[in-house]
């Protein structure tokens, strides 16, 4: 065996494990793109469906290119029978993300990728699919409720909302949705995604892809943070009351989730859109307190800290004003960032070598098994 | 952004991107090393067992800690109802390896990991339980069969025959299971264990990390080689056959699977193993065609290739003497590798950093959105 060389970091951070066309992270003047556009172009001017058509197909559509994609995706939204079944079977204790894991691997059970050549099909299956996975499950476990998983909603953004809360949204929770779905479609060789092309590196099928990110995700240094910021922003009573609160958990050394990041340095994009678009959901809900809450915390641990608030934080205020229970905030990532995960996975199928690093031994030299009557 | 540093090979080829103290793979002297053990050495001498306890603890066991870790496995092996509901739901034409998975991930919706302190019990029951879930659900799906997932068999070896053919195993057949699956147990950061390595970075939890390495697993340049050679050797008819079958396939560049490793560069440690017990089993079934052909199909690709057979080759001859079905023997290969699995889900977890490498950009310069009306 050739000698194996020893990275610098430890997890990879800083090396190159391969070669992508769809986004970067961090480089200057740009904070993140996908295919070359400004993640903040795209979530001022785009539905989340051109940019899942962007990330999986390649450009933006043409309005024709987008009218058949909704199309296609708007009849792709039921659920097959057995998996309906299968979703019954979990209590409502289990957690959303390991509900969204088993509903994609039933559904590769039931609908399997035989050849590559579905690639795209499954793609536009797994994207319609998952709100309905989720929010069947939810509300079956939670309300005994069995709900129809259509609704007459043109995007999935809408949709989504319409699944999760039984009712039809508003037009500014809805946009805010798509644009929040656009915030979190792609980015880079993150860990779930790193995941999703390792097993796409043996030649496996989507579904297993899929699966294996949305376990990756599920973990807390990955996914979670705006779950874990909702927690900490709800214990506190108005803006004094975060600032002393924060400042007792800086001292304490507690972990304040929602800020700072591996890869930005001075600021993360997707902050300053979803912050905007969580001060309009307070102007139009008339909250006067988790919103300046937010911002008391953010002014405390950019004070402090130096530390910049990451797409995480102010989701967790923006979602809860569209009354979005909170153990379904990453979840909704999932649905997101589906999109991302499946355009690398194409990618590296068309480019594909194994992924299978080498690892620095460190464990005993080399000894013979004493037979059990004399250990 | 500090620069990333380009790796010079594609897959992360021998570079090291972590440390292991469970395993050696191609080193000099000692072809394949568990916890410094020779893999035959264990094979030869041991239960697999000893060897997972080897890996999931740390040393061999003594006799009584192996009767106490036997007996934990025995009491681990039924499967919940919402399980067996669930597995009802997966057609028979399912892809076995998809029925692991999901089965797998079920199984963390109603038993979770809360805590890695519960990571120990949680290791025993998914190597108890994995052979009831794959199981049950053949069983069922082919023959209508709901079978009871208990039996009376003291190794896994033995219970996994029993419940695979419903019939209790000879002597011989679970000698050679057991070996099958110490030889399968570990083999460093293959893309199967590296997937369960980044899923573990993140802190997810353990069914999250096996659920993701079997999607990886699933893919034909991992597992499924053993299947592969099985399929080509039943088409020769005799020694004569299989030479001229094997030079023609070589002549027309088909892929041969079971030979050649990325790894090992003269010799698979795991071969002169499998090998000899296929003969064992050739001898006791009376079979005169399928080991000679396979020792055919061996000697052409030593002469023409200098390709020697890996791990997987004499295991399709020996699990088919021993009437397992085919489409089986990758899922058989999960049962033994998912110790391996979590011991190193065990390790990352022990000293963890996030698994996040970087990626070289290829895509587009940044442009900016055109309004769709204009593209």
């Amino acid at each position: 065996m050739a000698e194996a060389k020893a990275l610098s970091g430890a997890g990879l951070r800083g090396q190159v494990a391969g070669k992508t066309a769809l986004c970067t992270v961090g480089k200057e003047g740009a904070g993140l793109t996908y295919r070359g556009y400004d993640v903040r172009d795209l979530a001022e001017n785009c539905l989340f469906e051109e940019v899942a058509y962007l990330l999986l197909k390649g450009e933006l559509p043409t309005q024709s290119q987008l009218n058949h994609y909704l199309e296609q995706l708007r009849l792709q939204r039921e659920l097959p029978k057995a998996l309906k079944a299968a979703l019954e079977q979990i209590p409502a204790s289990a957690h959303p993300m390991d509900v969204l894991r088993t509903g994609t691997s039933v559904l590769g059970t039931l609908e399997p990728e035989h050849s590559f050549t579905q690639q795209q099909d499954i793609g536009i299956r797994l994207v319609a699919i998952l709100p309905a996975i989720l929010c069947y499950w939810y509300q079956y476990s939670h309300f005994g409720k069995r709900i129809a998983t259509q609704s007459d909603e043109p995007t999935l953004a809408g949709h989504f909302l319409r699944l999760m809360l039984d009712k039809k949204p508003s037009e500014l929770h809805t946009k805010v949705m798509n644009v929040s779905l656009i915030l979190y479609a792609e980015h880079e060789f993150n860990a779930s995604t790193f995941t999703a092309r390792v097993c796409a590196s043996t030649l496996s099928d989507l579904y297993s892809c899929v699966t294996g990110a949305i376990g990756t995700l599920r973990g807390p240094l990955h996914g979670g943070a705006n779950e874990a910021a909702m927690a900490m922003i709800s214990k506190f009573k108005d803006p004094e009351d975060a600032i002393n609160g924060t400042l007792k958990m800086l001292v304490n050394k507690e972990l304040i989730m929602g800020f700072g990041h591996a890869i930005y340095k001075e600021f993360d994009p997707r902050n300053e859109v979803i912050k905007a678009w969580s001060k309009k959901l307070a102007e139009d809900t008339g909250d006067d307190s988790l919103f300046p809450i937010s911002e008391a915390v953010a002014k405390v641990m950019w004070d402090e800290k130096k530390l910049f608030p990451n797409a995480d934080f102010f989701h967790a205020s923006a979602y809860h004003f569209m009354n979005i229970p909170t153990p379904l905030f990453t979840p909704i990532f999932v649905c997101s960032r589906v999109t991302g995960w499946m355009a690398h996975v194409f990618e590296q199928r068309a480019d594909n070598r194994i992924i299978r690093p080498s690892a620095e031994y460190t464990g005993p030299e080399q000894r013979a098994v004493t037979p059990i009557a004399q250990r």
